[in-house]
């Protein structure tokens, strides 16, 4: 399937979660057989050298999980706050309005493996760059994220490059 | 890799969540490459012939996701409530505690698919009969749930065979 026709399948979702906000939604892209596969390959390809693949709870499991398969390489799942079992990391990083946080199991990357971030969309990229800290932080080196959304307007890409995190697209929503 | 050999890369964290239950974590299963992507080729040779593979958020996400991508097959998230952007249908559930909710797109089942439910552990099975209820109300056909883990003194299995749902693990621990 080209990018065109992948793109066709995100469903847009006016004014949710508030007013004025055209909500990208994934949903029908993975309800498509054949639309699923093929962008899991596609970040397959683009995270591909990687020594594993990191994804943050919890519609980063969906493409993360299946692109660590597709590849035989580990998951690494970045959860929100208690709900790891074990000894855990934690970063605590802004949104619009309030705090999130995340954590990690740093067990998971204590041999300093190369880890690839896979998401479903980057928006302004808060949630990309603290995965990175915290996966930092635990000893990984990170180098490349990949999306299958990109909403350029919202300046995510330029801020991960800034943290020297190389971001790749599928396909971006531009001018909302 | 053998079925014993997956099953020592699952980790024990004794007395979590609480006193007494000793917690059985994929989280070391899935951080290993090599055994992630033999327990996802073997769910998905439980679960071939289904048309969809339906997964519960968030770590049924990982599991089903990649067994969904594996076999070119739909996949359909069964979110906690107020995550779907779109019109929903949910069912209400019991838990050991209080009571909890899952919410699907009927849309995604419109046309009467044969889904897989595929999860990371069977306990008592609450959630994966939520699960059935759902996806049967919205049309589609449950005959096959997979796990990674079953625990089988809480029952699930009998549970949801007396739903008609036959129910495949690739483990088990007995006797905690």
């Amino acid at each position: 399937m080209t990018p065109t026709e992948l793109k066709a399948l995100v469903r847009t979702i006016p004014d949710f979660p508030k007013q004025g906000i055209q909500f990208r939604d994934i949903t029908t892209l993975i309800g498509h057989g054949p639309g699923f596969s093929a962008s899991v390959d596609w970040l397959a390809e683009q995270v591909e050298g990687s020594e594993a693949v990191a994804g943050m709870e919890a519609r980063g499991f969906i493409f993360g999980a299946a692109v660590a398969a597709r590849l035989g390489l580990p998951f690494l799942p970045i959860r929100k706050p208690g709900k790891l079992p074990c000894e855990v990391i934690g970063v605590d990083y802004e949104l619009e309005y309030g705090m999130d946080r995340l954590e990690l199991d740093p067990q998971s990357v204590s041999d300093g493996p190369s880890v690839a971030i896979v998401d479903d969309l980057l928006a302004t990229g808060g949630t990309a760059r603290a995965a990175t800290k915290l996966l930092r932080e635990a000893g990984a080196t990170v180098t490349t994220a990949a999306f299958v959304i990109d909403l350029p307007d919202l300046g995510g890409s330029s801020r991960l490059l800034a943290e020297n995190v190389a971001v790749r697209a599928l396909m971006d929503f531009e001018g909302d």
